[in-house]
């Protein structure tokens, strides 16, 4: 069971949310992982257990859940002049963070379940983010790959390398980034 | 702690090896995977516990040592009498066993764990695949893509979609491979 995706701002639904992920934040921040529970969590955020296990099923889903909107981005990418670098440095921010301890830790968490809602809104973040490049090559008329070149033939070897292989390097991001847009178009 | 890639066959780290992964085969087969334990395993294996725990480390890292073996393929890509055959028989069929229930749970369980060894195996198995027909089209004077780019282009994507996003159709592994194979080149 996934948490709903917009509680009503300032219900209670989205009260409990806040405070049950911001309980499982700063207790994955200060204890051991093996010793995060649900009651734990639940006196924490001053709610019931029961309220825990009714709105997100275990603590794996919760888990994931909170994971998922971690990686949720807070920022638009950096403006840097060019629809080109812009794309280069979010890539290059992409691959580090999604390759760091705690980026591999939220991705295992969000993988962890079989239920894929919060894998799928990974995708979606990553989506909009490069939906912002896109429109700014737009508007500025420079050549720019599409949304499914920049998830296929970006993101993915990315993330594929992070979770498979190497973690790959700002050479390998950048060659990945010429393949989809050659030089000349640039 | 992985447990070593080639135990000298027939030695005493070989059979223990062979008798673990049956028994958690055996075990995930037949009962609810929560009820599955180390003491459990060592007993169907006839080994002790503490062989489990020294060898494995703890009960997630056995279970992604048995599901990297299990990912291992068992014969080489089929032949259809053509490279670009070849290469769509084999991508669909990927895509198949790694969307299936049984193949998203051997992926959870091996990049369930902070060690990237197995990860590592699952991609090592899958260039194995790749090299050999990279090399039937090579021996056949063939054009054909790099291993980089059917790792980056064809297996990559399919995998992200698996994880992330929807199942790839099969017209959406073929559209991954005309990208790296033109129709005209083949």
């Amino acid at each position: 069971m996934v948490s709903k995706e917009n509680p009503r701002p300032g219900g209670r639904s989205a009260r409990v949310q806040a405070a049950v992920h911001q309980a499982v934040r700063d207790m994955l921040a200060g204890m051991n992982r093996a010793d995060v529970t649900i009651p734990l969590i639940a006196q924490r955020a001053n709610v019931t257990p029961s309220t825990i296990y009714r709105r997100w099923g275990d603590l794996q889903e919760l888990l994931a859940d909170v994971a998922a909107s971690r990686l949720q981005p807070e920022t638009e990418p950096p403006k840097t002049g060019s629809a080109r670098n812009d794309l280069q440095a979010w890539a290059e921010q992409y691959a580090d963070e999604m390759s760091s301890g705690a980026g591999r830790q939220m991705i295992r968490d969000v993988l962890a379940v079989s239920d894929t809602a919060n894998a799928e809104k990974c995708c979606i973040y990553t989506q909009q983010q490069l939906r912002v490049l896109v429109a700014r090559a737009d508007e500025r008329g420079e050549a720019f790959p599409t949304l499914t070149e920049l998830m296929d033939y970006v993101v993915s070897p990315i993330m594929y390398r992070i979770l498979f292989d190497q973690v790959p390097s700002n050479d390998c991001v950048r060659g990945l980034i010429s393949r989809v847009m050659p030089e000349n178009t640039d």
